[in-house]
């Protein structure tokens, strides 16, 4: 059993919730001799943090400085576990005292009340979002021992609300809004995140997370398959409600003859598989989507109960985004970063 | 760390190749007390053997006689292991001499080479969906523990090739071909699955996998959510290449207002959830679809490589599915009766 | 793989070298609804902080004040893991920088840089004793859900140097220097101490845990066997170079006929077994004993080599304990108060 | 939570009752390309099997022939479990009637029934020692594994019954009766087995396993301490009642300059600390001991009570052996080999 942590050897912790002192993370299995810093962390964290999807984010800033507390030494990681604490410096209890009493639809109120019997209403306490900033931080070091393989993960949208991307330059799309995977769509996108949001409303979409460098071998049938851990990996995040590995759901659709991914002298001669067969990389880039739901706070009224069970309406109001793009993305590289140094460290490779 | 081992406190153990001497499975952490028979795994056994599907099914007949070594004792389980071995009779090892130097496109071929540097080329070895049988037997004992908590797991097929069934009387799919969901399906699915066969091609198709009599409370937060075991375990069979919770990826094209199940004093009024927030259980029925790919063995002639690397074609004859629906439903449902009877000793829970 | 994590569904991950920011850990699977503050874990930490100890205790001052991350909501648990945090305020790193480029003698500086190539040298980093305040503020939380169900934990000392005590009145020991367990053995003791302090040198000593109130029943064969969970977390200590169940060592000196514990209506007539059979608590007190080796770090010189691997000579001055007791006394009760938890949770008890 | 499976990258499963179908195990994780056979198998088996240890061992004639059902191809390991059945041919149940309804003293009777409210009575069940064979075959691949490396494993009696020997020859132990390390003490050993036994009692006495040719850097600080993983390994044998790391026990009676091993250019000058330092391998040989008690069947009269509470009293007659040595022996090496093979593959090493 693992709850709160993730992974085989290369282990994440993560604590805290939303209200509380402070979230962080413990990461175990790093190799020694990697070199690190804060700094390191900062980027993942700068990239999740509120006012980076414009329109789509939150009006909340809080600073999200990782402290480093142990496992590095002289600038280098010694082996031992590296901690790390994220203050909750901008805590505004009192907003949400509102909805001490109240399930709010589509959160996790309900069934946190069910399974423990006590909860921290405070911003969703564990189940908000701000959970997934310990897991950016631990995918930080992740994504640095795959770099030392060679290996690169990036993700970009394909979706927002009911609206695909055309995705001709998906390499870049870290520099766009959204994850946008080309210029076109962006204008598109944020006129529909500007109206949901002035309608009291949110929206979904999917993102891709692709993986570059990937050498052939890694993954463990027959129950730890490459894309077992991987659809563990992203569902585990709270806005993910489906998976794709490669051609996924519309593989289910196609002739085994089409959806067969020929092999060559020169190696594969198309990735409908997304990178892997029979739970092992194959050395194609590693392709998975994620399913992203619209987030659940809303302006509009919802019908709901009190925590005594008694019928009730509830505005989420507050400082929300309108779409878990783009802040989620980062969350979901770190969760594709975590899995494959994972895989890569039990494969006997070093870095 | 599990390759081969599925689940926290409820673990099963397979092993077995497809043409070695055996197949079988140790299921460890069953309470003491259940009744159990070898008439009960085979229950699950017969659901899943060839000739189930009628047409869309393999010529292989093996019997898949399951023999309990351990673990029960006059009729009853004692908290031990439960060992059971399925004897691979019908091995015809002569049928697959031909692929021995040979990567078959969409198989683990090239990767278990990759990984292993060695491979019982045989039907797949480890690799071949036989090993799945080992599964629906651990997962017979997980459906009498769910039982006893008045959970109850079946699956359907809500889609064969690109034809979508209405879905109009789920809970007696199993009684019919391809456990098809309604009646008026099943012809047109024949007739597609007859067509493909006679092209020497396969499809695929998606199975919804459902659990009612839940209890509230199932799940572990943060990464061991309910939704991310179900992932990884139905992304964990082989053929599976996408799966959804509730609404999937649909949820990714709705609005949070719309997608957000209300709360009633009558309990939750819609279930686009699938039956958990927060990765918990809400007390819905659980609601997982997983997307099948074609069965990559197809007769039609196929570009690949030798293992030597020289270009050559080949055509995957011999006693191939159609498609892995419905063989593949009672593999889903056991995987899904793995993990909620995991979670419900997780949770302390007897039997 | 565990490392730096220990238990099952208990688990505490702890982080931390002697001279970094901190040290602290991560406390996951507490159930929800225990009362729990600060204070709790003080009351540990203050047991082993120096000064404790009398004359076999180090000069260092640490102030060793826990603070809760997370987990805990207006004063009760919430079932989500529970951080803490020990800042090292007295860190005084100049006093190590001696010993930076030598391998101290039965310390772990050869080892460390073996495995890892590099290695924080200040005070033993990650390899201090430093650590064990992490678990004994970990096993007072498991402390209290034992407590909850009657369990308690508690220690003496059965010896020292080589002077065994009598142990007429163990219960007390904690009240008295050095957790000696009658009141005679206690001049001798500290006698003892200051002469083998005078010449610089250190000792080692024995230590029982006991837990009394246990249910029949804890324990998980085969390999779990609750014997070898307590071997694995009393070895787990730096300093435990033995440990034994029970008779120990003197039941390989006696006869079966006298070695078995007779059973009687009023229940065992003798607890030789040390409180489990065949790995399962039979409902008699937990008896352990840890053997304590001397600590290392001594004022005579001791021959040793440089890290280029010169012959040279080292003597280790400083604040240290000449005795690891009474300080490990509270580190060895938690770690079998977090054994006992957990596998009280394990076997679906609740608090 | 392992409870039946030991290990992390090496994880040996077994199953089985003393009198039900068959035992065996299942080795996963086992690196592909090793050459292994049953024959590889049988040498373990073979020397854990009665009438080995000469009059300290029962009459019972079991064959444990061990049957590879899979991972192996062509004489190779594939890297797939390996999984081996050992049949139970010699149940002969009617000896056993006689005690279905009694707790025999020093045996897991009683704590089965209590944790698990069922038990098979029969020789033991699960409890019993025929299960260490599924743990002799499984230690067996990992001698094998180990050797590739240059680790050797052997094992030596250095007392039985309260009579030491002199251990001049412990290289060779394996050729004598008790894996005695000297000549002179076997007749001594033998005539003290055989008066115990004309008594009707048991002896237990204290086994030493070494590992020679170890490098330096193997295990995982700070619970998974190669000595903590050790004394779990060895304390999970039935039998043993006590381990000890190196100088062990009387290291706790020692002083720091005397106990500790000081470091030479030429590597360390003694190896008091048995091969390990902080939790990591010294490079020196691996030195633990393991106490085992007196058989708890012994045929003078014990008292007890009934199942349903009633005094009564037992002798406990029948094929047993007088003493747990030397069957014992091949049982403590191979949980060595596994633990020294796991951290083996751990570190990255490959075979």
């Amino acid at each position: 059993m693992n709850a709160n942590t993730f992974g085989s050897l290369l282990r994440l912790t993560t604590f805290g919730e939303s209200h509380g002192p402070a979230i962080g993370g413990v990461l175990d299995g790093c190799p020694a001799g990697l070199p690190l810093s804060e700094a390191d962390l900062q980027q993942g964290l700068d990239r999740r943090r509120p006012g980076q999807g414009g329109l789509a984010s939150t009006a909340r800033d809080e600073p999200d400085r990782a402290r480093i507390l142990s496992g590095v030494f002289e600038g280098v990681t010694t082996g031992t576990p590296i901690a790390f604490v994220i203050e909750n410096t901008d805590q505004r209890s009192r907003d949400y005292s509102a909805i001490k009493d109240i399930f709010r639809p589509g959160h996790a109120d309900y069934t946190y009340q069910a399974k423990y019997g006590v909860r921290d209403y405070r911003g969703g306490g564990r189940a908000s979002a701000r959970e997934t900033a310990a897991r950016v931080a631990g995918g930080e070091v992740a994504r640095l021992i795959l770099a030392r393989g060679g290996v690169k993960v990036y993700s970009y949208t394909t979706e927002m609300g009911d609206v695909p991307a055309q995705c001709m330059d998906p390499l870049n799309a870290h520099t766009r809004p959204f994850y946008a995977p080309d210029d076109y769509v962006v204008d598109i996108w944020t006129d529909r995140v500007e109206l949901v949001r002035s309608e009291g409303d949110s929206i979904g979409g999917v993102v891709c997370v692709t993986a570059t460098g990937m050498p052939a071998g890694l993954g463990e049938p027959v129950f730890d398959k490459l894309d077992a851990r991987l659809a563990y990996a992203l569902m585990g995040v709270g806005a993910v409600k489906g998976v794709e590995i490669g051609a996924g759901f519309s593989a289910a659709r196609n002739y085994g003859s089409k959806n067969n991914d020929p092999i060559t002298p020169r190696g594969f001669a198309s990735n409908r598989a997304g990178g892997m067969l029979g739970g092992i990389s194959s050395g194609q880039d590693i392709v998975v989507r994620a399913a992203v739901k619209p987030i659940p706070s809303v302006a509009k009224e919802q019908l709901t109960t009190t925590t005594s069970g008694e019928e009730t309406t509830v505005r989420v109001g507050g400082r929300h985004d309108a779409c878990a793009i783009p802040r989620i993305n980062p969350v979901l590289e770190a969760m594709v970063c975590l899995t494959l140094a994972d895989f890569w460290l039990l494969s006997g490779r070093r870095i």
